[in-house]
């Protein structure tokens, strides 16, 4: 938040000119817009949102399923009543909501006092006569809470409500209600005073089969379904530990008031991982090593407390020394989620790690850092890395009955010294009779501490007394002949063991709408093109065909030119309008395709041709094969521009506009 | 149905070896298992199942949204109810549904016919004396439907009752009621008379937002929402016609009574297109030559109603120039589609395309044809090409108000002579004061008959007499000075109209089940070892990796083959487990991996590999640079495993089991 945002090259971040871009070029729009009403938090994706879309979620498969050996399972939405009631959501998993009683409209508190509080202090800083950021400019102009008033405040104050601010996330919902009396927030609409918030569900229910038999909800993560085919899994790796599930697949959160675009959603694409780690030796991680001395900014819970918000750059080996991050396993995957967002191309300066306060963590969570990507919309969570601990498997495997666990051979068998009781079952039944099985249930149920002690008064006094209830006068005295107590070694062979889970879990249409903002500039010049900059390997469309003019000589060749790349793997497009080549170039520097093929009349002659690049529009010029191949290995990041420029000669004339 | 399935290598099919083989190698397995009384109808794939799924979509992916430049979309899920209130869906996606009064089962009526009636006809033939085939004795074997009774039937009956499951299909909600009486079918569980069928809308319904006041559905199909973003598409697509978008996601149906595994659930994948196309002139399509000569197996709609299943083989151009099938563009994607199976591996003897009867298309559609592929489970639907014609594009427009057309400028203007009036204003004003304008709306809506019959009178009579209703006594007469009606030519430059749309749409999961039947067998010998052939490009893993043993000089060169083979992207997989080789193998066989790796001695020595295949089991060895490429040559199709074992020396040692 704080300063206005900058784009890669610099300029103030212009959203309406984004949005505008996204709108005109289809990257995604809201659903269903031509019915009037139409619900908010839904999005469509157009041809290029839906491929960019595709490369995240390819470049994540290869990052982390592949590379890791993941076991990537792709389970049911529907999800019985039963199975979230188990896992905690259908009674912990809300928002705290406000129903403004006269206007009917929903408010999620804390957005509501978030919004309010913000506003002030802004009128603050108006009063004060500080000039508003270009962002907070921006941001009054489209806001549909009331207009700011230049109200000065006591420093006190401003410094109060920055501290809240801070730490908005940590209030529950008593604590909203005490914040909206405190400052007296009112309704936005009617000025009224409001009810206390109340917890709304996040989960859309609906009913499965033909009766009202089986309630159930769409799941709001795809973690539940990973979890319960836990033992399948185990099973299906040959018993083996650690390893990890993954999933990519649609989650659902009835959001009470969707805002901020694709940032805040009630249907989105997640890709979640489930590593299942023995929580016994520290959660130690075999890779460990490769990642030690990558460095993180980091944002601890203590921090965020003071309502600071200062960032750490450390290596995330000391990190985990330190004890600022738990242990290694969690601390392997903060870096690979790092290096994840690296290979993206999101921009580096706008990227840290955020450890959740208690109150902000998932009721299942132990322990959660959040990668944050800078926007113009503040700070946004786009990966959530949580140690749910051994939380899930536990309350299935109680609710079922069904062990979710490991069970493996112990390197070295356990040895245990123990007092064990014999007991002589031919006279043991006819003495007792009917008492015989309480009696031995009372006698199995002595502790070694008991036994011990038991142990020296048989050997005294050739007898012992056992307190039964219910038997006699609620003591028995047992003979020597009744009963032996010995010391002797026990050997366990196996160890039983719930894993715990530590879970990355990526919100990939955060990450792409944050992307696009990392990605988008606009080229200095009277008319202030935008280009989007994403990476080759990311990029919807790699490359763009344009042939100097419609003359139909050209055509055969860049027919020929765009056979040649699809079966290259390369996605290509055709612009053979007739518009200037410019222009062509310049639409598609919008779609944050790479390259550009022109194909003029000397390619027809030899068929030698000219590749652009787009962020720097300079040229080289080469035959069709070197092209073709140059721009294969680009796209699959396996060389990079600068690479070819220096092998293939320059082209120097001018881009024809 | 009829005949025995047999295998690709002629045994007889064993579908409980088959489901038994997916639960072990965790294809797929129900959702929930360990929670008992989990929903039917919903499963989880495991990582062959994913893999299989992801190598399915990507085909097509290639085969019809690259290699026709189609605009992808991916629209939102929840779906407001106003829009499939217009859809239809709301009204008519329903099945006929009994639900039996006394033991609370519901039933799809159609379903419980045909049941009951097969299960008459078996009884009857067993009665008869005639032997069950192999698939027939399976199927009682698990019949839920009571024992089949051997009671011979009149030989009328029986061939009335073949007809009747013939167009099983055809019949309506009441006509399904007449069966059930006629036949006297009754409870299979209580034995007892059945109530009339009834509707069951097959929707989910949910609520969007926090309040009630917006009820929705999961989407059935991922069709209405490319038609609500249809303006924008043509618009993205410079308006030009015709173009196709195409989605891949999830849609659900609440079926009355999943069955059948994966071919009858109530969350699937669909991909499906939409294929926009100017209604006047046929419907042509710009590439129908390049398939004019495909030949399909057809079973069209009249021979359904004679009672009979007997496909012709013809050209798609001659099915076309025959009006078997109704236009150029159905017919180029039925061939599409028919290469697209082709691709994926399925055995071309179980593939047909057959034509929907009237009532058993859908509400939308004016002419559908299935491609169905031949399954234990008798032949299944697994792709639908429907002709929507003009239908959602015209409900949604009128619904919104929105124009969802095409608007073109015509080549030749069209040049209308027709009969126009002129009015002198001036003085009709005056004349008719406040009647003014309902005079002149009347004169604007006199037909071009009428028009002329007038033009005569004016001349003859010097007026004429026109009916307005609620004017004077209902009619007016004007003289030559207030109107002038004249023959002229009108010149039309624009042309609009709503275009038709076919709609090829694609259940994966029916797709995949249906592969993995096609590509089963088992390998003749002693221990009938399961295999799955499935094509390399298909296959979720490509390649094995095998060291000859756990002897730890072999890790370090399988590593470094499995992250050469993965920066190739060829997906692998090493088993370095303590099993003989055989052994390893025949696990993979069952995985459908199709190529096989073995490092051995000589390996560590000069680098030379051994590289199997899996359906001849015959071996070649070359040095590691070789194998590597030929992998990826063969797994991305570009080359055939009896090239690569022409070219590289064969390896004649045997295997070691």
């Amino acid at each position: 938040m704080s300063a206005g945002m900058t784009t890669k090259n610099g300029e103030a971040f212009d959203r309406v000119s984004l949005e505008s871009l996204m709108r005109r070029r289809l990257f995604y729009t809201p659903s269903f817009e031509i019915y009037p009403g139409n619900p908010k938090g839904l999005f469509d994706y157009g041809p290029a949102g839906c491929g960019l879309q595709a490369n995240i979620v390819d470049l994540w498969r290869k990052h982390f399923v592949l590379e890791e050996n993941m076991l990537e399972v792709d389970c049911a939405i529907l999800t019985p009543h039963y199975v979230l009631k188990t896992s905690g959501h259908v009674d912990k998993f809300a928002d705290w909501m406000i129903k403004d009683p006269k206007s009917g409209e929903f408010y999620r508190a804390d957005h509501l006092v978030e919004e309010v509080l913000e506003d002030r202090l802004k009128g603050d800083k108006e009063a004060r006569g500080v000039k508003p950021t270009a962002e907070e400019g921006e941001q009054k102009r489209k806001k549909k809470v009331k207009d700011t008033k230049a109200v000065k405040l006591d420093d006190a104050v401003v410094t109060e409500i920055e501290e809240v601010l801070a730490k908005i996330d940590n209030y529950n919902g008593e604590q909203l209600g005490q914040l909206i009396t405190k400052y007296d927030i009112r309704s936005p609409r009617t000025g009224d005073v409001l009810p206390p918030p109340e917890p709304f569900n996040l989960m859309f229910s609906t009913n499965i089969g033909p009766s009202a038999a089986l309630p159930g909800y769409l799941r709001p993560e795809t973690a539940q379904g990973q979890f319960l085919t836990f033992s399948k899994l185990l099973e299906f790796n040959n018993q083996a530990m650690p390893f990890a599930s993954a999933s990519i697949g649609k989650s659902f959160r009835n959001e009470i008031s969707p805002r901020s675009g694709l940032l805040r959603v009630r249907e989105f694409l997640m890709a979640e991982i489930e590593h299942f780690v023995d929580p016994e030796g520290g959660k130690k991680h075999p890779r460990f090593d490769e990642v030690r001395n990558i460095e993180l900014e980091l944002l601890n819970r203590e921090v965020q407390l003071a309502g600071k918000t200062d960032v750490e750059r450390v290596s995330i080996g000391k990190a985990v020394e330190q004890k600022i991050v738990d242990n290694e396993t969690l601390g392997y995957f903060l870096a690979r989620i790092h290096l994840f967002l690296q290979k993206l191309g999101v921009d580096a300066k706008k990227v840290r790690f955020r450890q959740h306060m208690q109150n902000e963590m998932a009721h299942y969570a132990a322990d959660c850092w959040d990668a944050e990507l800078l926007t113009s919309y503040g700070w946004i969570e786009c990966v959530g890395c949580a140690d749910r601990s051994a939380y899930d498997l536990t309350v299935h495997a109680k609710a079922t009955g069904q062990p979710l666990c490991v069970r493996e051979t112990r390197k070295e068998p356990l040895r245990i010294e123990e007092w064990q009781v014999d007991i002589e079952k031919k006279k043991f039944g006819p003495k007792f009779k009917k008492d015989a099985k309480t009696v031995e249930a009372a006698i199995e149920g002595l502790t070694q501490d008991v036994l011990e002690k038991l142990s020296l008064d048989l050997k005294s006094e050739g007898k012992v007394s056992v307190d039964v209830n219910g038997v006699g006068n609620g003591t028995v005295e047992l003979e020597k002949d009744l009963i032996a107590i010995e010391k002797r070694t026990r050997v366990e062979n196996t160890r039983e063991y719930t894993p715990n889970v530590i879970e990355p879990s990526f919100g990939i249409g955060r990450i792409l709408y944050s992307l696009i903002e990392h990605s988008y500039w606009t080229r200095p010049g009277s008319d202030a093109r935008c280009v989007l900059s994403f990476p080759p390997t990311i990029a919807p469309t790699k490359v763009l065909l344009v042939p100097l003019s419609t003359h139909p000589d050209f055509a055969p060749l860049v027919r020929r030119i765009s056979h040649r790349l699809r079966v290259l793997g390369v996605s290509n497009r055709v612009d053979d309008s007739s518009a200037t080549i410019g222009k062509r170039y310049a639409r598609n520097d919008e779609l944050g395709t790479p390259f550009g093929i022109t194909v003029d009349f000397q390619s027809v002659k030899d068929g030698s041709l000219t590749l652009r690049e787009r962020d720097s529009m300079k040229q080289v010029r080469a035959g069709e094969e070197e092209i073709c191949q140059a721009v294969q290995r680009m796209s699959e990041g396996v060389e990079a521009w600068e690479e070819v420029a220096g092998r293939l000669p320059a082209f120097e004339k001018q881009e024809l506009e």
